[in-house]
């Protein structure tokens, strides 16, 4: 499985490598936290806690200190810390519009970040993967001293096959079954493969495991820049389906009969009736009119009072709704989280948004869900992609690797 | 969990007892083995599965006898079968027009079935349990001398929640937050718990563990009766959600703005566009022509020419092509099942839902989806009702029961 949840369930091993594991995933995602509280977070005696701290400590990926005084008497506490500036992850990020490359450190702490505009049609592989090699090495030169690359995590819209990062359908770059994956491992010459996930799930995954979805079982997250992408958690896993592809919510069709044409040769999926074009399309802005900043002048124009920019917000509102009022009676989950574009999108059409939801969401599962906006603004896809980065690490922490310091 | 899945998952407990959990399970959805065979499924050595086998034998849960003779020379395997004549569970099916309830044995063979009417409205619980108990009583009465009743499973055509067996919605009787798997136990009279499931959830069950879709890790089950319901197997288990109330595909808005109204209050849900009174309506039936031999009517006027019954499968087979293709967009399964009245309804439309699958399912997801039909004809509800049952059984076959048999 190659999507930042993998850690969460070796597929092998013994119960000491799962503690190492677990005590690693724990500090990575929680910070700083003390030996005793780990005891009783793992469900181990304080000694186990001593002896595995030790061995990951050894191998460089935590170390120990005391805590920031608090003012109490006593001993001060030790705390067990990833080693940031020492374990690091390469993260990419594809977007519609731009290439994002950020060298994150265990921890989740963002040591560097580089951002690269990029035509917005006609970007080829070798385009693509030269530039993100080249942010990548810049990164790397900028790594603390002997800090080690111990993954590296892209993110990219459109459909990935899992184990090998091949996109299968990239319809915004026109890609069809292109390597990309292989040929950036091959470009950035780390001796690490580089592990592809879809934006939105990995979206789904930053915002589940460090974001406004942490501790929820169930949740759906929208991805909103072209179109509309979903990721979907079930259970706490990332809902994958049979090949990987799942969560494909913005192909929902919505409006079959009378729907806008959409980028995939259909009418009336939900991406084609929130997506970009759709808001800026019924906002009456010109067909130049792109990108993030044009959909959040929108939802801007329309706070200022705009009309034709309210009008807009209110006709994507309903549509958004309906998109959202169907994954609520499908999933029953506890948060919708929309990120990307629909962060702004739903502020500034959360009363249409609510208004389907109460029409067409069940009682049942109307209950108790709560709409939030992604954490991260527009970096929710690449902390995704950096988690995949270090999910492989966080699965076995010193299985086939030499230790990350002496 | 109050579903047919929970035993795969023991929520804690030994190797000892999650072996005999496997053995039992194995030989109930299974069949006849030998114990070679079960050392090789389980993973474990043979003698481990001869004192396995000796201990669910001692219980009364399986019995040791002789293969078929197959012809070949050498000694007689010895089969390990499911004392199915010596423990049994009742089920129970409350369905939009009949009511019928099942003693089934271990192993899964139905060894009794009484089936009532209803009338189509106005069924209130007291009326509902008295027949249910009933019928309940007579199947006990009928059961084989010394058999045991371990457990009882019903199938509820509406919204259940999860632990009680509360009806939180039931559209089509009129119900509201009534107690009905607490009421059936009481009338009961037999120290059981009644464990309740919607019938599509039931439905799923039913056919990933002995049906169409046994051995497939995704899958949704769509269930025609007069609604739509879902149940949807995600990476082997039931898909709840939070509340145990999500696979509700039945709700999915597909035509908002011109939809047929629904009996949930709102228009264009699937349901309104591919239920019973869709598919009579499209055919010009009178308003007084219900139920599911109406709907069979329709499909097998068509095969037989009937312009109306064509027109009427032409259309209620696009929207149930839109639902199908959401679907399939949203989990990428490995198989699609229709049961209920959709089999037949399907099996009179397959052209027009497999036309929207090619046009609106994206080609990665596309490629290996199959559309099956219910392996279980009308009692597919009933027997996943009976797995409900057996489900607290087969999680702990020895935990806190005394022996079936002596």
């Amino acid at each position: 499985m190659l999507n930042g949840l993998a850690a969460e369930r070796p597929a092998t091993g013994d119960s000491h490598r799962r503690n190492l594991a677990a005590l690693l995933r724990r500090v990575h995602l929680g910070g700083p936290v003390s030996r005793v509280r780990l005891a009783e977070e793992l469900g181990v005696n304080r000694s186990t806690v001593l002896a595995l701290t030790g061995e990951l400590a050894a191998a460089g990926l935590v170390r120990e200190g005391s805590a920031p005084a608090t003012g109490r008497t006593g001993r001060p506490s030790l705390l067990v810390r990833p080693a940031s500036d020492a374990v690091h992850v390469l993260a990419f990020d594809i977007a519609v519009d731009r290439l994002v490359a950020a060298r994150v450190g265990l921890g989740g702490v963002v040591s560097g970040r580089l951002e690269a505009t990029r035509p917005r049609a006609g970007a080829d592989l070798d385009f693509v993967v030269s530039v993100l090699a080249d942010l990548g090495r810049a990164l790397q030169h900028g790594a603390p001293p002997g800090s080690v690359c111990v993954g590296v995590g892209a993110s990219y819209c459109g459909m990935i096959r899992p184990g090998d990062g091949l996109v299968r359908y990239g319809p915004d770059l026109g890609w069809v079954d292109q390597a990309f994956g292989a040929e950036l491992a091959r470009r950035l010459d780390l001796g690490l493969p580089v592990l592809v996930g879809n934006e939105a799930h990995l979206g789904a995954v930053a915002e589940h495991q460090r974001g406004a979805g942490v501790g929820v079982r169930n949740l759906v997250y929208l991805h909103g820049d072209v179109g509309v992408g979903g990721g979907i958690i079930v259970g706490g896993d990332l809902l994958g389906g049979d090949g990987g592809y799942g969560s494909e919510v913005g192909h929902m069709l919505v409006n079959p009969y009378q729907g806008r044409p959409c980028l995939c040769g259909s009418h009336g999926c939900l991406e084609a009736e929130v997506g970009e074009r759709a808001l800026l399309d019924a906002a009456g802005r010109p067909a130049d009119s792109i990108g993030r900043e044009a959909v959040r002048a929108v939802v801007a124009d329309a706070a200022r009072g705009d009309l034709a920019a309210q009008e807009a917000l209110r006709r994507v509102g309903d549509w958004l709704g309906i998109g959202v009022a169907n994954v609520i009676n499908l999933f029953n989950p506890g948060v919708v989280i929309f990120g990307g574009t629909l962060r702004e999108v739903f502020q500034g059409s959360a009363p249409h948004v609510r208004r389907r939801i109460r029409a067409n969401v069940l009682p049942v599962s109307r209950d108790k869900v709560e709409l939030r906006v992604s954490a991260f603004g527009d970096d929710t896809t690449l902390i995704g992609a950096a988690e995949l980065g270090f999910a492989p690490l966080l699965a076995d922490p010193l299985g086939n690797r030499t230790a990350v310091a002496s």
